[in-house]
């Protein structure tokens, strides 16, 4: 471990012994879990759970029960010694960085599904996406003990599932959302921004775009979740590079598609520009 | 909560606040899990917890998430004040009693499934009931922080899936199997027991001398296990009264079907005697 900074550790019985030294210190502990690559989003994330907490431990794991067939798990891109030094300067005390024999053992069999909330939006086209992000977010809550555990709200649904699932199974830890990190022209950072193409990267701002002119909209009193989600699919697929996946509005916390414009609103989209597949949203009370 | 000699608490909050005091006062926590209608088998485990641990909880829950349409959950025996008196002589500390409300609050969407262990046996005419074993089964892990939850040895194939979920997720729990206590004429006791007529109670202990045979002529030397299957099947449906559900022979801790008899053997059986269904089991080293 002599090449970093701050620990890294790769097993469960190592991942036990930093917990157990942390907590007969009686450190408050935050866990930010993320599939590595780093970007600003996550580095957010870190920055603010090293300020809520005593130790914060960043998870590092591209966690194979959240692909399904044909997508990019093998693909996803990974660089393990510039995470942990990003993490390192955020203010994190270590990253636990298993490989998938470690967190699924040969004859591992448990799986957590969070019903409703995983229906809609990404649940529709990766149907077993959020049962691996379930699994593994409740592995790592329960490994960890963690006092707080941060994700990003560009990842709306993720949020909401995570939400309903330390509700429902009395996890003992507070989930915490952070504000969309994007870049100058207003993209959402994203692991996957890497797989775009010159042209496809000009182009893809047009997402945020959109929302933001909808929001603009629906603050200026539209209601009809049909004339707006009408006004994005046109916006957007006037947009050659870009194939729409859903756009859809929902109820923020349940993720259940509305007619009216009412409540807490989430607004979601996934586009897919050539090999990324970009996610999107924003949320308001009206 | 006068009438009980022991705390009777209803609510997450005031379980809580109970496992809280406890933790303050440094005292170990054993829970024992029960649908309530205490037997001896569940004395037995309470006795042991109270022996094992400085507090021991008891939960009576008939819960709903793991009966399927048009099994007994309506009929399901109760008495909470008998339950809470019994659980206070075996030496249990309090006794948690939710309602199905309580846990399954509106909204609720969670569940945990163990795939490959709950495949066999019950888990054929009965594909939701481990589903719902393991899920409120993890909750009560999780409120109650338990340091050991103990299971009786009759529900043999229960144990094997709360143990799979528990090294899965990494629940900080010990599980303790205990085992299976008879009546005097070998009969597992069972709160579904009260279901028998006093013809088919005269005649339900068929099924461990059943077993006990089978068992002996596995210990005599025979490891065929289509032999062993075939002597219980005909020992049984000989009585009249009978109806068979299964007959098993699988590997003890995966629950996966074996044809010679190796290792560590479960041999189990489910079958009806009227409005009853009764299981029963023998397990060994081979």
């Amino acid at each position: 471990m002599n090449q970093f900074p701050i620990p890294v550790v790769r097993t469960l019985e190592d991942l036990r012994a930093l917990i157990q030294d942390w907590r007969r210190a009686r450190c408050s502990v935050g866990l930010v879990p993320t599939m590595g690559y780093l970007h600003e989003g996550h580095l957010s994330l870190i920055k603010r759970a090293a300020a809520d907490n005593d130790r914060t431990l960043v998870s590092v794991f591209v966690n194979p029960t959240q692909f399904g067939a044909g997508e990019d798990l093998d693909a996803y891109p990974q660089d393990l010694p510039r995470d942990v030094a990003l993490a390192a300067e955020q203010g994190a005390a270590a990253v636990f960085a298993p490989t998938p024999e470690v967190m699924y053992p040969s004859g591992y069999s448990t799986y957590v599904t969070v019903e409703g909330v995983s229906a809609e939006l990404c649940g529709r086209s990766r149907p077993v996406h959020f049962r691996g992000v379930a699994t593994v977010c409740t592995k790592l809550f329960l490994l960890t003990g963690a006092d707080r555990a941060y994700f990003g709200e560009k990842d709306a649904q993720q949020l909401a599932v995570i939400r309903r699932l330390v509700q429902d199974l009395a996890i003992p830890v507070q989930i915490i959302g952070c504000p969309i990190v994007r870049e100058a022209d207003g993209l959402a950072k994203s692991s996957r921004n890497v797989y775009l193409t010159e042209a496809e990267r000009a182009k893809a701002p047009i997402l945020h775009q959109a929302l933001e002119e909808a929001r603009e909209k629906i603050l200026a009193g539209e209601r009809d979740t049909a004339t707006i989600l009408d006004f994005l699919r046109t916006r957007i697929s006037a947009e050659p590079l870009a194939e729409i996946d859903y756009i859809q509005a929902v109820h923020r916390d349940t993720i259940v598609p509305i007619d009216r414009l009412e409540g807490p609103v989430l607004i979601a989209l996934a586009v897919r520009f050539g090999k990324a597949r970009l996610i999107d949203n924003f949320s308001l009370e009206v």
